[in-house]
């Protein structure tokens, strides 16, 4: 009868200690990626991998980081899950993605098997509605995976105080929508629609804010008309610019609350032959991939999503052993300029 | 002291039987819409969802379904998500999405971890190089899947054959491809550049094989010179594309294997001073959102990726009660005419 092989031969064939092996095993440790790869490729040929008890033995029954969205399909969480899951592999870590359409109930469900699943970390990403509800359940959520060894971080949404027991990790959102605005107004706009999301929406507001205070700079009144929310995606911004060209205020430039809204903005305009930017210069905010493939190149915010991502993952896997585990971080952001905003002529 | 809330007293506030609320919450059994909201806002009221002991009593520790992918960054892969997502909340499963890097280790780990969680399906979703291993490496997940009464499915990618232990859902990638080069040679386009993805990828395979039945429908023979491999991102099609208008051969169409490239194509057709559509016509494959929104915007192949998404869910959730597991979808494909192509002058 063949003998089980042991983490001794794996050592062996690999040419490596049994530490070493160890270590590759728990992914808990630094190791070379050559290294990792000689002892892998003994695991495989001896088929010592499948042998679970030395897997429990080393703790190494898969660690996991979890991110919680409300839906993957947008690029910007696309790209802050890009982020995760390289950092997560990094961290030797299994990056899980879980969408909740805003279902609190959803939400809840993830929190809780991610704490059977002893998860280093739930990321929970994206804007939210701020209400003491919403406070509510993140304390529970925050306590609830301390308890579990896990962490929780708020990720691209705004930081809940220095007292609460969670990572967070932000973007400057009011600051790059202040410079989208001022953009447009050191391009002699005056007339600046924005074209927002939903009335409460953390990021949609803090987007709005920045509008305002960039206004309020120039030392200009803050026109309610000027403000639509709404969707913030192609369809929303579409057929909100095909209502406002019909009946609303006079333009001559749009800061767009996102990319989505831009490209249906930009189609909506189209549409009714104004042209961009030589009737209408309009700013995004995101900087999407296909941003720079629109007609015209768009001029928007870049968002650091995969840093976010990326930041998420690293201050979770480093400050279960070492750190508060109430970091709060705050990323740039900055404008790119294409070819969507002209200055205004006369 | 206050009496924890019952199932029965659940059932006395949302006007239903204690069998309806037993149904609800185990999420095994289809249950009206309106009925299952006035559950869930009676357990909600009462607090019952935190009384973890009725949810085990009803074996309604959270149900999931996996999906697998090697990442999540591209549209194609955001919307099958965004697919699955939608049907697994109608089955009341949870949808956790993994990424792999098409890390086989990474792989075997996440299916490991999904049978531990008896996840209800694992999906593998994407294009795959379909070799021995990989044929070996599915069975035993397939196997393994079984075993722990969980489901392997293959998702956008060619099926293993009908004595295969898997669900396959998959589309008409290469008819699509056929469809679009047809299109170019309608138009007259004879020189027809054909920008792949990386030899082997059987998603890009197909949809060369695509290409190659249609110039053969029309009795023309395949220019190995014509055909380009490489990475298929809007960067590969960019640096190619400069590459080929150097140094490559003559052309007046473009068929891109994915609308990333098409993408990179155009922009670097635009720096060289060759217009879209007037000097080349370019058409894409996979409709990602903004394909409407590219300059010109993109006549392409649309591939029904929450469709496969959906099915995938669908076929997994009911086949572990009803059917052999070893079901074989094939969904569509269509053109999607915009103005990237014009008819060959002269």
């Amino acid at each position: 009868m063949k003998k089980r092989p042991s983490i001794k031969d794996v050592a062996e064939r690999a040419g490596v200690s049994m530490a070493t092996v160890s270590r590759v095993l728990s992914g808990d440790y630094p190791v070379s990626g050559e290294t990792r790869a000689r002892v892998e490729r003994a695991v495989r040929e001896l088929d010592y991998v499948v042998n679970a008890h030395a897997r429990a033995l080393h703790g190494a029954t898969s660690k996991v980081v979890a991110l919680v969205v409300a839906e993957v399909v947008t690029p910007f969480f696309a790209r802050i899950a890009a982020g995760v899951e390289e950092q997560a592999t990094l961290a030797h870590r299994l990056c899980l993605v879980c969408t909740t359409h805003a279902d609190p109930d959803r939400e809840l469900d993830v929190v809780r098997l991610m704490r059977e699943q002893r998860a280093d970390a739930v990321i929970l990403a994206g804007g939210v509605v701020e209400n003491d509800d919403y406070r509510e359940r993140m304390r529970g959520y925050a306590q609830g995976l301390e308890n579990a060894g896990s962490r929780l971080v708020l990720c691209a949404r705004p930081s809940l105080g220095p007292d609460f027991p969670a990572i967070s990790v932000e973007y400057e959102n009011v600051g790059g929508a202040h410079a989208a605005t001022t953009h447009l107004l050191t391009a002699g706009h005056r007339k600046i629609l924005m074209v927002a999301g939903p009335v409460g929406l953390t990021t949609s507001d803090q987007r709005v804010e920045g509008y305002r205070s960039a206004l309020a700079m120039y030392g200009l009144p803050v026109d309610p008309v000027m403000i639509s929310h709404g969707p913030w995606d192609r369809d929303g911004g579409y057929l909100r610019m095909r209502a406002l060209l019909e009946s609303g205020p006079e333009f001559t430039a749009i800061f767009a609350g996102n990319d989505g809204v831009a490209a249906g903005a930009i189609a909506a305009l189209r549409e009714a032959g104004r042209r961009v930017p030589d009737d209408v210069s309009i700013v995004g905010y995101d900087d999407v991939p296909s941003a720079a493939d629109f007609n015209p190149p768009l001029t928007t915010v870049r968002v650091p999503q995969a840093e976010l991502g990326r930041t998420a993952v690293r201050l979770a896997t480093e400050s279960s052993r070492e750190t508060s585990g109430r970091e709060h971080v705050m990323l740039g952001t900055h404008l790119v300029i294409r070819d969507s905003v002209r200055p205004l002529a006369g």
